[in-house]
């Protein structure tokens, strides 16, 4: 086994609705992966322990050295409604203040250190937990990205990271994946796709459709989407929208309701080019939805949780640069 | 029996969740009024003819006159979910225009005449179905209004109505009511105060918090609340906001956002003052919100669908006037 690849840390990126284990290699390179439908309010029987056990021991048990590999975990195990409940790090914040506020604890399964989230206070506080790791992996994959940058991870909270200096600086939070599902499922906008199915049309009518939605949330200027949601309804009513379409309007509406926000929120500098981090394919309509208001590039980068257990890890003294001097610079 | 408490006509406000019932007299007053939580999607034993029948024949069975009283029904009785649909007027529309699109049928339970809704056509389509004859009775209330006017009708889907010489000429909609209640209920926005009980504190604490969300929404600026929701959940991470309150600033936010966002909608021109008709507790909040933008006065109507469907029924030929010599010049 070459030193790269010698097992060094056990990962965990444990959120809501999953959980996925990362096995890493001397230079955090990811041997191998596991994801399991635990989230932490779909536990299996043993709950956190058990599922602890179940991801972690497999790995462990495969010789000496293996049995005790640090395990970090990132994401809402360390929320309130988590296995412990770790305390924020203050905004603005880096991989080594993010480092200092693990919250190490021997369970019955085993040790593990839990990586904080971090709070922005003021009149309007904000909180994220889990993103902070992908953003520390997403510096640590492109070092260009940490002199200034606007980092995007679309989901069922969005979350808009501004990182300057290699800090996390600012955030802002967007509900629009959960408005989203709670409106799809328990709305009357979702009524005629919940009943049509929404398959019931060709991909290109879905393009469409969410294409016509970010179009009018861009034309709603300052007034933004609140008076055009119902336009789910009357299009539908008026025949200009089939039933299986008015999802993906409704998904457009959202999105830019979410990219007219936030525009307006930098209105007075302009926006660094956007990188986006998570689910491939909601990334795509991401893009779609900054090309559509064409004021600034966006690319795609990827889950970058692996990448960041491990640089918090190492900004803890958990695993060693000296354990292999052939370790690149981007981890340094 | 005086003239003027002759029955004369049997009106029907019958919406999702509720069917209000008037006895109307010959001068439009109401003799007697009736509420029975059969809503269109709460129908009793018999549907439909069940619940008319159940509200019609103790009026009707009175005398021999009544028993031939017409009847006149709006609302979402005539929608695609209602009884039977019919088909909306196009706007600009006045009562004269309603009364044209009366749809009448002979039910099992007996004739009926349903009032149209009203739809604005254009690249992004409106509809209201109800509103029309509540604006129509407020008209007849008070003539005023009928030269230029903002009537603003709270509830599950606000409308925010102009009127100008005696018509319906443009109109909006902000499913703000019903945005409250998913996220009240299924997002985890709700979820502190769902296990807290929402009346563990004080009415001034409660005051307090919807005035706090209405401050919020304010200052959002052209922003608006899309990146603010989440702060329904930060203020109470952060101790700031008790459990029990949160659903309080959560309607302040929704109700400001619709305040903020109609007022962008009119920012080329001065706001006329706001009339509000609904329910009156709801109506506070509203004169409360339209009170911190403070932009224009508001005060509030209250209910007229009563003297709405007189109007309507009158506009139909279905009272007439020369029945009573003694009507009052505003039904004219």
């Amino acid at each position: 086994m070459a030193a790269s690849s010698q097992p060094t840390l056990i990962g965990l990126d444990w959120g809501t609705s999953s959980l996925r284990g990362y096995l890493l290699a001397s230079d955090g390179g990811v041997i191998e992966s596991v994801v399991k439908p635990w989230g932490i309010q779909h536990l299996p029987v043993g709950g956190f322990a058990g599922a602890f056990q179940d991801v972690v021991a497999a790995w462990r048990g495969r010789d000496q050295e293996a049995a005790s590999l640090p395990v970090v975990a990132a994401g809402m195990v360390g929320s309130r409604q988590g296995w412990r409940e770790v305390p924020y790090v203050d905004c603005p914040a880096d991989a080594g203040a993010i480092a200092r506020g693990l919250l190490a604890f021997d369970s019955e399964a085993g040790r593990i250190h839990l990586v904080p989230g971090v709070i922005q206070r003021g009149p309007l506080p904000n909180v994220l937990r889990g993103e902070e790791t992908q953003i520390v992996g997403a510096l640590a994959r492109e070092p260009a990205l940490a002199a200034e940058s606007l980092v995007v991870l679309p989901g069922t909270h969005s979350k808009w990271v501004r990182v300057r200096d290699g800090q996390i600086i600012r955030f802002e939070t967007f509900m629009t994946g959960e408005l989203f599902a709670v409106l799809r499922e328990h709305s009357l906008l979702g009524k005629p796709a919940r009943e049509a199915g929404a398959d019931a049309i060709g991909a290109g009518e879905k393009a469409a459709a969410f294409a016509r939605g970010l179009a009018v949330a861009r034309e709603s200027g300052a007034e933004g989407v609140s008076g055009r949601l119902f336009t789910t309804r009357s299009l539908y009513l008026t025949g200009e929208l089939p039933p299986a379409a008015t999802l993906d309007y409704l998904s457009g509406l959202l999105v830019g309701e979410e990219m007219r926000s936030a525009i307006a929120a930098h209105r007075n500098q302009p926006l660094p080019a956007i990188v986006l981090i998570g689910d491939a394919a909601l990334c795509g309509r991401y893009q779609e939805a900054v090309a559509t208001f064409d004021v600034t590039p966006a690319r795609v980068l990827g889950d970058s949780a692996a990448a960041g257990l491990w640089e918090v890890a190492s900004a803890a003294g958990l695993v060693s640069a000296a354990r292999d001097s052939s370790r690149s610079a981007p981890h340094g």
